[in-house]
């Protein structure tokens, strides 16, 4: 299993070990220390060794911030999380803030005394977050103390190793593009911004460029590494020689110096020490390593990540190896739902329904030799009102049974070789009421409408967000997160810079993969998902137009619950295409099941609703 | 007549005058002067006497600007003057530069050679535009010169002079709010950003905020004039007292005093002396204001013009005085639609139709009293291939007849006390072509899909936009303008800082008046748009739904041309929709229409379609 579902709650323990803490400040010169979620990446999921958040208040939620000063202890999540704190956090020590409306710089600003003296560390900020800090600190005449080592690791006595997990090369078979060509690419880049050498401090882009893969954190394939890009010259990359086997060592050795993490710091001061220009991405590197290079000397050069927009423009190969993991995916999917469609309503709980689907994943891509390396996240796997908490993980307190007429929601996802997969379907269980088909076809319309859109050219997603939208809007509805965000190449599920989502600033450009996923949650009764991958495509014409138009290709293949779909409500064109992308889904997923009975469930499931 | 329709081409007069200007560039030490459309006070109209562009180079468009240097002379328009440049400039005295692609800070820090002195004149730029002249020119070693007197006054002898347009109080009945109380609420405004004083440059925030029209400039009843706003104290209006009546400047005396505009520089000094914080609005100041206030001592505190946001939303008075206006208005739109269709195909040309439609406004308005004050804009009739042309102004070279088998593209608006109106309707004259049909109903779905669409609290224009495209983008077409833009109350029909459009930031509020204007122009051929105003509606509960949601209410009532709508490509809701609107159109406009054939012509354009 790449999953557990045990409890994870020890608010026990963080009396103790914020006590421990605060016996830290008069050494360390500070009124308060920040132990934010973040690890020294930057990244969605962290080692065990870096859960400082969860060792020193239990909460185990993916982002969030503990403060604790000499008089009080903050914890900071925001609304998806406002329930799981309570039963995770000592809540006579911890005080919960909303970390959407005070995040950290704002309770700084808002509650920060003259004097106060904040002790932060600098690896696990980006340079933007220690200067919103710095700039709420000074407004009240408080200071942020920039610590030179982290003061939970100097009080976690039992803290887990660092990880040093194999490193893999992604073949050129699944890249479709080698390593030495986006390392020129890059230098070029640095070049054009006037700068010597760029500081890759993203795993995702480390492992985008090198064409290699990692298996230090969960559920994401990057190995935790940090490497430098010249404009000219061999790059350097920096990572542990354990996680390098003979092979992987002698195919890097082709495309850049190694060096072990722990000559980093002197590499950037060598750097610094020239007195070029560094080029560095504001949102994503730590301050620490802008304060190197900055006080040795170097001017930086602020610039996005030429790694970021790169990788989420899946070339050839890489979409190809997107169809086939869906491929494989979707006969797990279908072998999955066939299964749970056997069971008795009340007779199956969110745990077991969860485990079950990932040993058929398991089964499913051994089968088809394509194994499953991990699930690219936590399986949602919410019954009834459960499914109404948009990023409900199962456990063993809260695990449910599937009810006689109630709806299932289940979000889920592999890693393959080939590409990473999200999916989520929401079922019938037993016989489902009017309201939850009414909602079920709204969000549908919304999920059709992103599928068969077209647009010019230069078009944001954020411009494509309201069409998810606007069916549930004049039903006096909406869902609280994004339509669609970027999907990595066997690489992070939730990748930058593309999404569909009000905030999404990012052109669509022809080969990025977006999920789209809209919602809706009614609390307390029931929640509807129902999310496919997608690929935008390129320009192609119209009959009868004058503008070329881009749009969307599903890579997803797997049934949407029929028994949900109120007709009525959909237009021809949108009934046309559930009946098209049904059919689709039975020729292309069919030959790959091996049960009678999950082929007479895929006919029944795909049968023309017109 | 409001309008005229006279060919406006003078390309002989601009090898001398181009001359005569160079012929100060010694005495002014500078290589090139820049010569823009603005005035001193960035409106989108200018007096006759700030034509200072169109008399040096016979372009009359209302966006552009001419650098003239020693050597060369350039002439910067967008694309839709392309065509009209070639009319009325001298190419061989002109270089055409394309405004969007290399705006004048583009073409400085492209063409521009180091010790190359531009000079500019600071009154008729924004703070910000200035800004990016300068940083263009210090890339290449050139320099911006900010000239003391305009360059052109001193060499345009018989230049007109300045407007003394009178002014007039707009009452209680059509202002709702009083001038006292948007004073005291400005003045709030001003010490919330810890400021003492707002120097206010906006005509039409002066308009607002006094509660006063002027007659300055054409199309948009705003007097030239600024204001010093305090956040203690009685604010200055600077107008020429000429401007003013007895009874004007008996109220004015009660909310401000009043100063002469020659004694403005002098105030700003005063002010500056102070060392006190002044508010600014940097996108709407001239250069020369913000100069002289920081050379004074000031420190300026950027912020946007209060007056902005808060004109853009209608009070309950302003509300009610916009939808008299529309009925009226639509009176004057059904008479003269009815009139036009029966003509013979081929026996109207566009004056003639653009000059009927004026008389029947001024009459329709004398009728009801609500008399015509204005046009709100110069009127685009435009037939054939003629409709494709988006900002289209006929005159007496390309005017048209409305031949058989033409759609005649017909936008324009009138000025009344109670509010501002602007409308298009596309009609067909003969048969209309398959094609036509087609996209003037694609064009009526993104209309359709605006008036009916509701978004929750928050939801800025940008989002709205692409609804009125989605049904175009399938098609392979687009529209080169955005959805909608505000409009005031009795004044600019262009007003900020709503829109709907891509650039469209700001939040929707209930009580905003946008336009809702989609389109589609095939080149050479025919041209469509449908336009009807829109109010913003405040949320409301939508039953069965468990978020309240806003919306819009239509202000403009006219008939949409039944003979153009293929109704097969409309779903139910659409026809329902446009049947609905028809239904509302003859029953609130019949009673106010006096001609039998009129109302016969209502009953047959607003019959339903199922």
């Amino acid at each position: 299993m790449f999953q557990s579902f045990a409890v994870l709650s020890s608010p026990e323990t963080g009396k103790a070990r914020v006590a421990d803490l605060r016996a830290t400040f008069d050494a360390l010169g500070v009124d308060a220390v920040l132990v934010p979620r973040a690890d020294e990446f930057q990244g969605e999921y962290v080692p065990a060794s870096a859960t400082r958040l969860a060792w020193v208040s239990g909460f185990t939620g993916s982002a969030g911030a503990a403060l604790v000063t000499r008089e009080a202890a903050y914890i900071f999540v925001d609304g998806r999380y406002k329930t799981q704190v309570r039963a995770q956090s000592d809540m006579t020590v911890f005080t919960p803030v909303d970390l959407i409306e005070t995040p950290p710089s704002h309770w700084i600003a808002e509650n920060g005394r003259d004097g106060m003296r904040i002790g932060v560390d600098p690896w696990l900020h980006t340079m933007g977050e220690v200067a919103r800090m710095e700039k709420a600190a000074s407004k009240v005449g408080a200071q942020i103390v920039l610590l030179a080592a982290n003061p939970i690791d100097a009080i976690w006595h039992d803290r887990p190793a660092e990880p040093r997990g194999k490193v893999a090369i992604q073949g050129h078979s699944h890249a479709g593009r080698l390593a030495s060509d986006k390392i020129a690419s890059i230098a070029g880049t640095i070049g054009n911004n006037k700068a010597s050498a760029f500081v890759m401090t993203d795993p995702s882009s480390v492992a985008w460029t090198f064409n290699i893969r990692g298996s230090d954190v969960p559920h994401t394939p990057h190995p935790l590494a940090r490497a430098v890009l010249r404009s000219e010259g061999l790059p350097t990359l920096f990572i542990h020689s354990e996680k390098l086997g003979i092979e992987e060592k002698a195919y890097l050795a082709q495309l850049t110096d190694l060096a072990e993490p722990e000559t980093f710091d002197a590499a950037l001061q060598a750097l610094a020490g020239t007195g070029e220009a560094v080029m560095i991405d504001p949102a994503l590197t730590p301050h620490a390593i802008a304060a190197q290079l900055t006080s040795g000397g170097a001017k930086l050069v602020e610039a996005e990540d030429p790694a970021r927009l790169a990788r989420a423009i899946k070339n050839e190969t890489e979409l190809k190896g997107a169809a086939h993991a869906h491929h494989v995916d979707g006969a797990a999917m279908v072998a999955f739902l066939a299964w749970l469609d056997a069971q008795q309503p009340g007779s199956v709980d969110e745990i077991t329904v969860a485990t079950r689907l990932e040993a058929v994943r398991s089964e499913t891509g051994r089968k088809h030799q394509l194994p499953l390396k991990d699930v690219s996240f936590e399986t949602i796997s919410g019954a009834g009102p459960n499914g109404a908490i948009i990023h409900y993980r199962v456990n063993e307190q809260t695990n449910r049974k599937l009810g006689a007429g109630e709806l299932f929601l289940i979000d889920s996802g592999g890693q393959y070789v080939s590409g990473t997969t999200d999916i989520t379907r929401t079922v019938a269980i037993g016989s489902p009421t009017e309201e939850m088909r009414r909602f079920f076809t709204l969000v549908l319309k919304g999920m059709i409408a992103i599928s068969t859109a077209r647009f010019p050219a230069g078009t944001r997603g954020s411009e494509l967000d309201p069409l998810a939208r606007i069916a549930l809007w004049k039903a006096g509805a909406d869902f609280g997160h994004g339509t669609g965000h970027g999907v990595g190449s066997y690489l992070s599920v939730h990748e930058g810079p593309q999404s569909i989502s009000r905030r999404g600033q990012q052109t669509l450009e022809p080969g990025m993969i977006l999920s789209n996923e809209p919602g809706y949650y009614r609390e307390g009764a029931f929640g509807i998902r129902i999310e496919n991958l997608i690929v935008v495509t390129p320009p192609q014409t119209i009959e009868g137009g004058d503008k070329e138009m881009m749009g969307f290709d599903t890579l997803t293949l797997c049934p949407i619950d029929r028994r949900l779909v109120e007709t009525s409500l959909l237009a021809a064109d949108e009934l046309a295409w559930l009946d098209a992308y049904h059919q689709r889904v039975a020729q292309e997923i069919t030959p790959l099941l091996d049960n009678d009975a999950t082929r007479a469930w895929m006919k029944a499931a795909t049968a023309p609703l017109v």
